[in-house]
């Protein structure tokens, strides 16, 4: 992609404005964003006492685990699905010898 | 799960300490951390004049931006199975009823 469909969009996360630079349309990066301010909201409701750079630090954190949890999800939903068109495609050659 | 089979671990992201508690088992929280700290030094590379609590900031961004993207192609694997099932029952159900 050229350098020219590079959006540059400036968001608010957690009372801060920030420039995101990326290939993505402006829809996405402000999903992204909304997702980041959401979840610092969430965690520093339950941790009052951390700092701002513990607080993003954490955030990342908590964004990883789901990022790697849906990633196993993804993973075995993915095989199931590759297993059940093998073994359609073997029914199927299966039939057509028979 | 009971508040025993909570975990307490310490891990090291970009040069800090941060305990995490989770009812996840170490090896994964040591994963998640693991994940982030990459990030972090990934974003910082290309990014050497960024303060530590915007470079956390755009790691989360960064993170979240890969999980909804994830997301995305889970969703589509998904619908995909789904489909293929359904197809699969209705296949069936026919030649029963033929």
């Amino acid at each position: 992609m050229s350098e020219q469909n590079r959006q540059r969009i400036v968001v608010d996360i957690y009372g801060h404005q920030y420039t995101i630079v990326g290939d993505e349309n402006t829809s996405h990066i402000r999903t992204v964003a909304s997702l980041v301010d959401s979840k610092m909201k969430e965690i520093s409701e339950s941790n009052r006492y951390l700092d701002a750079n513990k607080l993003a630090v954490l955030t990342a954190v908590n964004i990883a685990n789901d990022f790697l949890k849906l990633k196993d999800e993804y993973n075995k939903i993915k095989k199931d699905y590759e297993d059940l068109v093998e073994k359609l495609e073997k029914k199927e050659e299966k039939a057509y010898n028979d």
